[in-house]
């Protein structure tokens, strides 16, 4: 058994990966670490998971090298310190957070605002999307795993884009995500009575993801991308569903887009095409995604539709995968195929 | 008091016109009609109003003529008949259905895929967005009363069309709704375990109110336009939140925008710019829209968030307004300008 | 018109007395007291307001004396000191807090264990429940609005008490709130994450809404009442279901208990018996109280199934509608019969 | 591996099962019966599974004496043919339905009016709730699976009567339930605008899990039990939250109520006590039963608060379970210990 610390693990997402780990028969959690609720038991913040008494511990005070893998489910810019002194270790990272996902200082810079810490590092960290960058992730000691949008856009545009058969620019991605997106805590605007019955658009024309797809998009495809995001929140605990508009080159036909997209997701054990849009609840609690595509041949648009589950493929699930094929293992090593319904 | 007979009094919507009639200083209500249910009382399917022991009855056995006005909230198809029945009475109509929503047999066919029954009817009804048609309205005895994503989609984006200052095809329309707006009934697709916590995209590439968004739009600028609309279903009983995506042209800016937007609606009681994107819960029981613009300089596309009810402004509110019209009365009288929450 | 002030406008039901004022025939709204939120607009914390952009202000500093009517919504504790202040005023105080409730200083101790600040004010104030205690309220410049659970289990048991129909001992209340009843802010324990799709009993034999109920209970027959209170949280905004047990005395059959309900509520406008439990949603919106009775004769015990809006009968409707008893008015002006559906 | 058939698989209890047995190291899938569904696949009805092109077929047509163990997930009524014919094989049946829970034809006749239509199998099941039961369990071809709410109410009560510990009569059982309780289908009472954001009592007095729930309890003490059962529908998809109220004998404290329930599930893996009332949240997705006790002294009522998941501890996770002891494997072999939050 590789042992693993789990940094962030009162976190929604870290505590999806200690889950996950637990029924792992490769990895065993050895350290629970978190900030302010360090001192507490697993149980007072996840009363849902088994073995509820165990520590919840300061992480900065433990010598992490010890382990064989430390997930860091931190708040984005939490991450580049304990991984930097994890550098000169054997230990592999599996990062859940944003601060190594971008390639150059420059784009880090358009996209957060602010200069990167450790710009030497940007690059030298694979990208975590399994069934797209596996040898990247194979060879690599330090993953940086893709935010939960982008997952859900790049996976169904991936495929399209390295045979090109869609426009690099004009793309508009519109999607929906449950309240779990924004983690625990919130105050009042996170509280029943705002998020229920309700939707909204925010951070419109902000959100730091849109970057990062352009980023993904670009690493599969020789031209640049431009692509306009747009998140919603929906009055639902988990889930994303993104409904991505873009231009197929000309004579480019459903049929071109399905096959691509089925040749490269042939052996994915956790994608799924299907000819209708997907419902959230379809993957919410599994490792997948599904996709349906539609083509408007009137304005020769693309609708991809896709669904997963912000938590799983498009945080915990897919750190866990990453790590599987770092070690060696099995791809569905201890993830979920099967979803919670009603 | 001038007396109404409302059909599909059943109905969500039609139940909604009844709550606002019942309230309202200059109408009173003499009839309910139903189809189904006609033999039962009010109070068995709309417990929540008062006079529930009103009874419902078949409205093809009663004279409609002798009412100053018929209130249609029929499924599909089901307002023409009666609607012809009417045609030489005094008798006014505000038909909530689609039957006289287009303006030419053409674009009926191209949008339902069936002849209309009336063709001649078709162009001489007033369509019903009482800030950006008053005089057809206040003129006609016939009103179409738009559909709620026409409604949520068209008021925004109508000034700005009819100052020229967006380009009229590449629109994309990305709605979310309630799921009030599948109406009362649908069986196991529309039950708690189906739409709870879950979201979906449907009738993609396929939904009327597609068309009909383009057309009302062409009544406010000389040129065809081109939209494409994508409804989603999201976990709320009401609402819906249109995001909506269009080319500004040349030299346009964000002021010149609200600008339009602003001075189009000035003396308009129910519509408000807001500088965030609304949420639907802001709106959901009044009668208000609320509009957000944000325009994106990298990719030179205007993000217009807009909300309403679609069962007040997006249907039975947006009726009643119409009918205050036609009888020379205060657009206001009777509807509601404040919402629920929480 | 009265000028009214409120104190505590920015919270749920100071705005929702808000909302009912507003659109009252007597009443106009001139004060808007804050405290944490004075300085800002009302809109900005109740957007679903009209009149957005008048101000939240610090209570403290106003003259509340210059107002014909001062209604309190407040937190516990926070009413009795303004009241106070205004003693000696011609000025009317609908307190919907907790704070004069009690008729005496031991019964307010052993339920808030504390004791009363100004212990001589208690048993001058009447109980605000207009169809139990309507000339104690006519006749009263102050009126203690009820709990909103007491309401909903006083006001089904009250006329079977006075009528000597039930023992007085072993009742038990079992009640459903939506999470609007913990009013505005509360921090993570009211986080959509923590309260949507899931179901729990909170302060279990300690809630204070229990004594309130024995008191008022008492109110209307000769002995003296136990019951034991549980409530629940439910993942909705509004409404509260309650199920109360009791036992009928030797020979009192289900037929006496309903004539006896039917008596005592056969002028009020707002008490609806119906023979089948109630949704919560028939009367979310309005300020109505629904009831069912059921009496199972093998235990002989009596279940009574009472819904009522929280906010509304619970809260800010009983409030307006005890005003408008103060004042001489109708008791229905300004208030809603008609609820919330869908 | 040994081959499992599973009638009703196109259910909710019945789909969960298939999740189970599909993860579980001893079972495998052999058969997934359905009625009207026969004839689709098994993804068409529950599209959050695994395996989804496996055909649902007509159990009828089978011979189902070919397997090692029958898990019947029908309707009731619906299992006493299936298990009639299967008496005679080796075949074990573990039936999640209500028709072999009651060992007197006269029980059952009260609970269902209605003949039994094989009396003579009454009281020759095991009643299935495996940590009260397990020599029956494990000894017996045939297992009746409790329901969903008699689950939650015996487990907390049955250490406290097989003690002597309360009084047998006066209890009474309140429980809530999320809308997966009533299965899939119900048309329009289950639709999502009438159950979401609503609350309601149902089947007031005449719940047939009251009677079952008696039964249980009698079959640990030596006394007939009476106890009043109210189930009431909240706006969520599982669990419940059952509170019951019953009198200790005189001079049983609080700790002794603790102590007995300790002691009786020292070794249980899927009962936890708490020291406060738990939330369903805490228990969906898990096999887990948390229980609080609390004892109040001025009207000596014990409340305990039970959670768990209808479909799993209260359906087929319990299920599986039993069939665990059938056939000698660990309880709690496939089982989830851990829950789905957020």
């Amino acid at each position: 058994m590789y042992r693993a610390a789990v940094l962030g693990a009162s976190g929604y997402a870290g505590g999806e990966v200690v889950r996950f780990l637990d029924a792992h028969p490769s990895f065993t959690v050895g350290l629970l670490g978190a900030n302010t609720r360090a001192g507490q038991e697993l149980g007072a913040v996840h009363p849902q998971l088994s073995g509820g008494n165990r520590p919840l511990v300061t992480a900065t005070e433990q010598n992490l090298a010890e382990f064989d893998v430390v997930f860091m489910a931190l708040p984005h810019g939490a991450s580049a310190e304990p991984a930097m002194q994890l550098l000169d270790s054997d230990t592999k990272i599996v990062d859940l957070g944003s601060d190594f996902r971008f390639d150059t200082p420059e784009r880090y810079l358009e996209a957060y605002g602010a200069e990167h810490p450790f710009p030497a590092q940007l690059g030298s960290w694979a990208y975590g999307i399994p069934e797209l960058f596996p040898d990247e992730i194979s060879g690599s000691n330090h993953v940086a795993v893709p935010g939960c949008f982008p997952t859900s856009v790049v996976m169904p545009l991936a495929p399209l884009f390295s045979h090109g058969l869609l426009e690099p620019d004009g793309i508009i991605a519109d999607a929906l995500t449950g309240a779990s997106g924004a983690g625990r805590g919130g105050g009042d605007s996170l509280s029943f009575g705002v998020i229920d019955e309700s939707s909204t658009a925010y951070k419109v024309l902000t959100h730091r993801h849109g970057p990062e797809m352009e980023r993904a998009l670009e690493m599969v495809t020789e031209t640049s991308v431009s692509l306009l995001f747009t998140p919603h929140l929906v009055p639902m605990q988990r889930g994303i569903l993104a409904t991505t508009y873009s231009t197929p080159v000309e004579s480019v036909g459903l049929e071109d887009i399905q096959t691509a997209f089925d040749a490269a997701y042939l052996d994915a054990p956790f994608v799924e095409r299907r000819s209708e849009p997907p419902h959230t609840r379809w993957v919410v609690g599994s490792n997948n995604l599904m996709v349906s595509f539609h083509l408007d041949e009137r304005t020769n648009t693309l609708v991809a539709v896709s669904a997963i589950d912000n938590l799983v493929k498009g945080a915990a699930g897919q750190a866990v995968q990453c790590a599987n094929l770092m070690f060696g293992l099995d791809q569905i090593a201890g993830l979920p195929r099967e979803g919670w319904m009603p």
